[in-house]
C-alpha cells in the first residue's frame, strides 16, 4: 500500500480510536451525561470497543493506530522501516481530530464542569501515584501484553508486508478489543493505560493548543514523555522476546 | 428483495429492536423492576445487543432497520433510491410496534411509576443540556461513526444490490452491536444517542398517541426533529467521505 | 440421533445451565460472596454465559434446553414431535441437577442466609409486581423474542432435523448468549426472565422436595404455572410468525 | 511439540494469564487506582479475558495453562503423560513471573496500602466461609464445569495428540474466556474460583517467597492446598464423566 493511502486509513481509525476513547471517559467523568459515574468498566468497556470501532475500519493499513505498535512490529521484521513515520505521523494527526471531535460531542459538557483539573484527564493519562521509573514500569508492561499478543497470536492470519492482521469478517478485530479490555481492567490502575505515544500526546497538544475551553488544567508535559516512552519500550521489547522465541510451528 | 420482504423483515427486524432498546431503558429507569438503577454500562449493553438480536433477524433485507442507514447507503451507492420509500416506512411501523410491546412487557411498571416525565425517556432521547445546535452535532458525530463503520469496514461481506452484510452465521451482527454499544458509552452522554430517526420518532408517535398510558409527559416534538435531522446528516456525511475516500483494495 | 442420546446431552446440559444460572443469583444475593451486590448486569451476563456453557456441551441434541424451544421447533416443523417427550424430560431432570449442584456450590452460604424468602429467589423466578395476565404477557412476549431469532436467524446452519444450529466452532453459541442476555436486561424486568418452563419448575420442584435447605421460604405454587405457561405461548407464537413469513431467499 | 517448546509457550501463557488475573484484582482492591472498586462483574470480566489473552499466546502448546486441564485432557486420553510434568512445571513457573509482573505494575500500590490483609487476596484465593470439606466442593464444581466444557464441546478442533484447540483465528479462545467468565459470576462467590492449582500456589509461593513487599499476610498455607487438590478432583471428574458418556457423532 502506498504512503497516501497508508496515511488516510491510520488517520481514520486513530481518529474514530481517540473520538470514542476520549468519549466514553468525557461521559465518564463531566456532569450532567447519561453514563456520568458509570465507573470503571464503563470507561474500559469503551475504550476496549473503541479500539474494534477503530481498527475494522483502519484494516486496508493493518490498522496499527499506535506507534508503540508500528515500531513494534518494524523491530519484529513486519513493517517497512521506512513506513514507519508515516504511519505515526497519520497516528499522531488522526489522533488530535479524534480529540476535537470529542470536545465537539461534549462542548455543553466541557462549558458546564466546574473543575477544570478533571478535563485534562478526558484527553490524556495521569499517574494515581506519580513517580516516574515505576509508572514507566505500568506502560511498559501494558504495552508489552498489548504487542505481545499481536505478534504472538498465531492463529491471526498474515497480510501485506508480513503483519498479522485479524481481518476474518466483521469480527476480526474483537481479539485485539478484548485484548485492550483486559488491559484496562488488569493493568490500567496506575497510570491510566496509555500503551499508545499517539493516543496519550495526541490529544495533549490538542488540549493545549487547539481546543477552544473556556479554562484548562496544565496540559502536565513534566509527565508527558512518559506515556510515549514507555510504550515503545513495551513493544520493542515484546518484538524481541518474539524474535528469540521458537517458532510456533 | 422485492419490496414487500424487504418491509417485513425491516419491520420485524426494527420492532424486535425497538422492544430491546426501550426494554432496557424501561427496567433502569421504572421502580419495581430486576434491572431498576442498573446504570449506564447496563442500558448501553442492553442497546447494543439490541441491535445485535434485531439485525441479524433482519438479514434477509440487509437489516438497516434505520433511516439514516438506509439513505447514507443509498448516497454511497449501495442501496437502490427506489428501495429507500419502503425501508424508512418499514422502519417507522417496526419501532411503533416495538414501542407498544414495550409497554405491554412493563404495563405494571408503567402504571405505577410516580415520576410522569421520565416515562417519555423510555422511548425517546432528550438532551441533558438543551441547546439545538450542539445536541445536533452530537447526533451527527455519532451517526458518522455509526455509518461510517458499516461503509468502511472492508472485511464486510456485499450482498444483495452491494450492501455489506455481516452474515457471517449465527454471530456475524455482533459487529454492529459492539459498535453500537460504543457509541452508547463514549458518545450518548449530551444526548442519548438517537442515532437513528425511526428509534427516536416511531417510540415518540406511539407515546404521544398510542400507549394507554394513564398519564403522560409533553412529547417535546420542539426537539423531537434533532434525533431526527441529526442522524441523516451523520449518515450522509458518513456517506461522502467514504466515495472521496480511496479503495482498499 | 436416538432418545438415550438426546436425553443424555439435554440433561447435560441444562444441568450446566441451571447451575451457572441459578450460582449467579445465589452470588449475588447470599451474603459472604464474592460477586454479593453485583447487580442486574452482573446476574444477566451470568445467565448469558450460562447459556453459552450449557449450549455448547449440548451441541450434539441441538441444544434445546428448554420445552418452549423444543415445542416451538416441533410447530415449526424443525423437531419431531415424538422427540419431544425426551426432550422435555431430559431438561427437567437436568434442570433439577442443575440447582442441587448450585445448592452444594453454596451451602454454606444457605445456611448463613438470614432472609428466607431470598433463597426462593435463587432458584425460581418471582413477579416484581404479581399480576397473573400482565405476567403472562411478560414472559411471552421474553420467550417470543428467544424462540424467534433462533428461527429467523437465517444464517443459522441446519442440523438434523432441519433444526439450526449455531455450532460454529466453539464460539457459534455466543450469538444465543447475547440474545439472552440482551432479554433479561430488556424484558426481564416484570417476572425475572424465566422464558424457559425447566428452568423455573425444575429448581422450584428441587427447591420444595429436594435441597437438605434448614428454612424453606413458600414455593409458590400459585404463581409457578406462569413462567411454565408463557414461555410455550411466546414460543408457539414465534413459530406461528415464522410460518407465515415469507422465506428469507 | 517437544518438551522445551512446550515449556515456553505454556510459561508464557500462564505468566500472561497471571499478570492480568492478579493484576485486575490488584486494580479492584488496592486504593490509588483507575479502577479502585471496580466490583465483581470487573473482576470477573478482567479473569475472564486474561484467560483469552494468555490462551491466544499459548496456542502452539495447546494453551492448558493450568494444571487441572492437563491432567484432565491426559485421564481422557487427549495428553500424553509423559509431557504432564513439562506442562505442570512451565504452568508453575509461569504464574510465580505473572504474580512478579502484577506486583511490578502495582509496586507503588502495594507500597501505599494499609491493610495488609487484603494485599494476598491479589495473588491466591481465600474462602469467604472457611470450611474445607465444602470449600472443597465448590472448586470441584467449578473446575469440573471449565475442563468438562473444554472436553464437551465438540465443534472444537482436535490439534496435536487430539487436544481439543479453539483457534480459529484470534478469536478462538473467546469461548473458554465466556466460561471463565460464567464461573466466576456463578460460582466464585464461596471460594473465589481458583480452578486452577497454579494459579492459586504459583502466586502464593511468589507472594511469600519473592516478592520485595513491606510487609506481608500470613501466606494461609493451611488452606493452600485446596484451591489445588479441588481443581485437579474437578478435572478428572470431568474426564471421567467424559469417558463414559456416548459419542457425539
Amino acid at each position: 500500500m502506498n504512503a497516501g493511502s497508508i496515511f488516510l486509513w491510520e488517520m481514520l481509525g486513530t481518529a474514530v480510536l481517540i473520538l470514542l476513547g476520549n468519549g466514553v471517559v468525557a461521559n465518564h467523568v463531566l456532569r450532567k451525561n447519561n453514563g456520568h459515574g458509570g465507573g470503571p468498566l464503563f470507561v474500559n468497556i469503551g475504550w476496549g470497543f473503541a479500539v474494534f470501532a477503530g481498527a475494522s475500519i483502519a484494516n486496508p493499513s493493518q490498522a496499527h493506530l499506535n506507534p508503540a505498535v508500528t515500531i513494534g512490529l518494524a523491530v519484529a521484521g513486519k513493517t517497512e522501516w521506512s513506513d514507519v513515520p508515516i504511519y505515526i505521523l497519520a497516528q499522531m494527526v488522526g489522533a488530535i481530530i479524534g480529540a476535537i471531535l470529542c470536545w465537539a460531542t461534549y462542548k455543553l459538557q466541557f462549558d458546564d464542569h466546574p473543575v477544570v483539573e478533571e478535563t485534562l484527564g478526558v484527553f490524556s493519562t495521569a499517574p494515581q501515584i506519580p513517580n516516574k521509573v515505576w509508572n514507566l514500569v505500568s506502560e511498559i508492561i501494558g504495552t508489552f501484553v498489548l504487542v505481545g499478543w499481536i505478534l504472538f497470536t498465531p492463529a491471526a492470519k498474515m497480510g501485506e508486508h508480513g503483519v498479522p492482521t485479524f481481518g476474518n469478517g466483521a469480527l476480526g478485530y474483537a481479539g485485539v478489543a478484548f485484548v485492550v479490555l483486559v488491559i484496562g481492567t488488569s493493568l490500567g490502575g496506575p497510570t491510566g493505560y496509555a500503551i499508545n505515544p499517539a493516543r496519550d500526546l495526541g490529544p495533549r497538544i490538542a488540549y493545549a493548543f487547539i481546543l477552544p475551553l473556556k479554562r484548562k488544567a496544565d496540559p502536565n508535559w513534566g509527565y508527558s514523555w512518559v506515556p510515549v516512552v514507555g510504550p515503545i519500550i513495551g513493544g520493542v521489547l515484546a518484538a524481541l522476546v518474539f524474535l528469540v522465541y521458537p517458532s510456533a510451528a
